[in-house]
């Protein structure tokens, strides 16, 4: 099975309102929940895509209760470990006219020493039946920074392949673990290597102890930087739409390319397809498969000579 | 005991951004969380001002049971109805710059007629015991647009002395079956009479049913016209701050101030302290006591002589 841990889940929940005015008062049209946190989006997609997939990482109080309401019944398995802080609500307020969104992110519940110890245990357990995990998002209050290092030092200890898409301080201190992949976006890689020049930044990121690294560029789709070479993909159109989970779904296409031992740009093409009908789907974090299917051809992936 | 009725009860979660912006992601600062709607917070000040107050309404899911979870152990008492839909948040987002707030408001459970039927006979034993009961805030959806009229009524056949505060159609119905007390604020008092000139739309409200009117005005005060004469109540000072609840404590204060027998100066007096004590204090919907206090001597409040 695939395993995408969630250290941080979110309960989303998404307003719609007529326009959002600032120091105004809102009725709101319309409330949808769903559960949420970037690798329960990845495991969504991937069990969509047939794979066998585990979500864990941390859920509680009553927002944690409705979470793992909306989990249940439906693939992925739900493994989320208990904790006594109460999961983080997210809320998207999305203007009906624009369709622009406003994002209002709670930071998260407080993690105990004995709440990650017992993390770690299950994440143990967990990776004994893994063919690959990722590991999404930011961390709650509590969890070390280094924790992504410790669980891509679990995973390669395991012989399990392992992708980390996160930012920041964690992803910095993540990628010197040597995961297999890490998913940046243009911010992110910038972030951490000082350089917006794709080529020169990703291979930083490489230097950093990046297997491969695979750079999310918008509109100008993915570069992949691999000891196989070094591959751009991009979409064959500039699509309006709702990016949420863009980057969630990419990620899912990357992890399910590379289980099934897809050569470099079928696992680019598939994950720039499934961005791309991610943001063609009307509801936020979902993919359109049609469109998904429509594109997969599509995608222009070219590779790169190495540089001089 | 004193009853306030809150039909559309409220998770109120606030949230502290640094600024919020248009189609931007925030990360919030702090989340806090209450138990709201007008009748909540109207119970409560009743309830600091010593008099022993229950609270009805409905709640369900698990924002009520959050809800309920707040009100547990600490006065006013919880009679609130429990409901299969979902109490609804509201969304306070305040500028930390500006103390400005932007409100997002969702809209409420949809309300079975079995429990709407519920709540009736549940009011109705409630009545048997109140001094005085305060009919607070918007409808839920499924709720009938005359329910305030119906309550009303029922209050008045029980002898139990009733005061309206809500807006709109319902207000419009409500106060035809001839409530003892009206607030509404200028904006509400406007939309019921169609004139914005304070002496004129009290009257009108008059005649349309309300046996006494109070308009409360913001920084110009309050203007009561009731059979024993017209008063206008001025605070001593334009008090910055955040008005949220002070027409609710304006309403504990009327409530409190009638059936402690008070003169009408004197209650109107009580309502624009607690008003303006309510927009100094930090907490939104609280009020300072001492703020309180200091301020009651300091209320100007002058007879108008009746129209010609």
């Amino acid at each position: 099975m695939l395993l995408t841990v969630t250290l941080n889940t979110a309960l989303d929940i998404t307003y719609h309102v007529p326009a959002l005015i600032p120091h105004a008062s809102h009725r709101v049209d319309s409330v949808t929940e769903r559960a949420g946190g970037k690798g329960l989006n990845v495991a969504r997609v991937l069990s969509a895509l047939g794979h066998e997939t585990v979500v864990t990482g941390f859920a509680g109080g009553t927002t944690g209760e409705v979470l793992r309401g909306l989990l249940a019944g439906l693939p992925p398995t739900d493994a989320l470990v208990p904790v006594a802080g109460t999961t983080r609500r997210t809320i998207a307020v999305v203007d009906a006219a624009s369709g622009d969104t406003t994002q209002l992110n709670e930071p998260g519940p407080a993690i105990s020493a004995d709440e990650w110890d017992a993390f770690l245990t299950a994440y143990g357990k967990l990776l004994a039946d893994a063919d690959a995990v990722a590991l999404c998002g930011s961390l709650p209050p509590g969890v070390p920074v280094g924790a992504y290092a410790q669980l891509v030092k679990q995973a390669r200890g395991a012989g399990v392949p392992v992708l980390l898409d996160t930012s920041g301080e964690p992803l910095r201190r993540g990628i010197a673990a040597r995961p297999d992949l890490v998913k940046p976006n243009a911010d992110e890689l910038a972030q951490l290597t000082g350089s917006r020049e794709p080529q020169r930044a990703t291979r930083d990121a490489r230097r950093r102890g990046a297997h491969a690294v695979v750079a999310s560029l918008g509109a100008e789709g993915m570069l992949a930087a691999s000891p196989e070479g070094t591959w751009q993909a991009l979409p064959p159109a500039r699509f309006e739409g709702n990016p949420t989970g863009a980057g969630d779904s990419a990620v899912a296409g990357l992890l399910s390319g590379l289980v099934e031992g897809l050569p470099w740009p079928d696992r680019l093409a598939r994950a720039v397809a499934l961005s791309a009908a991610t943001v063609l789907a009307p509801a936020a974090g979902e993919f359109d498969r049609e469109a998904y299917e429509d594109l997969l051809p599509q995608v222009l992936v070219t590779e790169h000579t190495p540089p001089a």
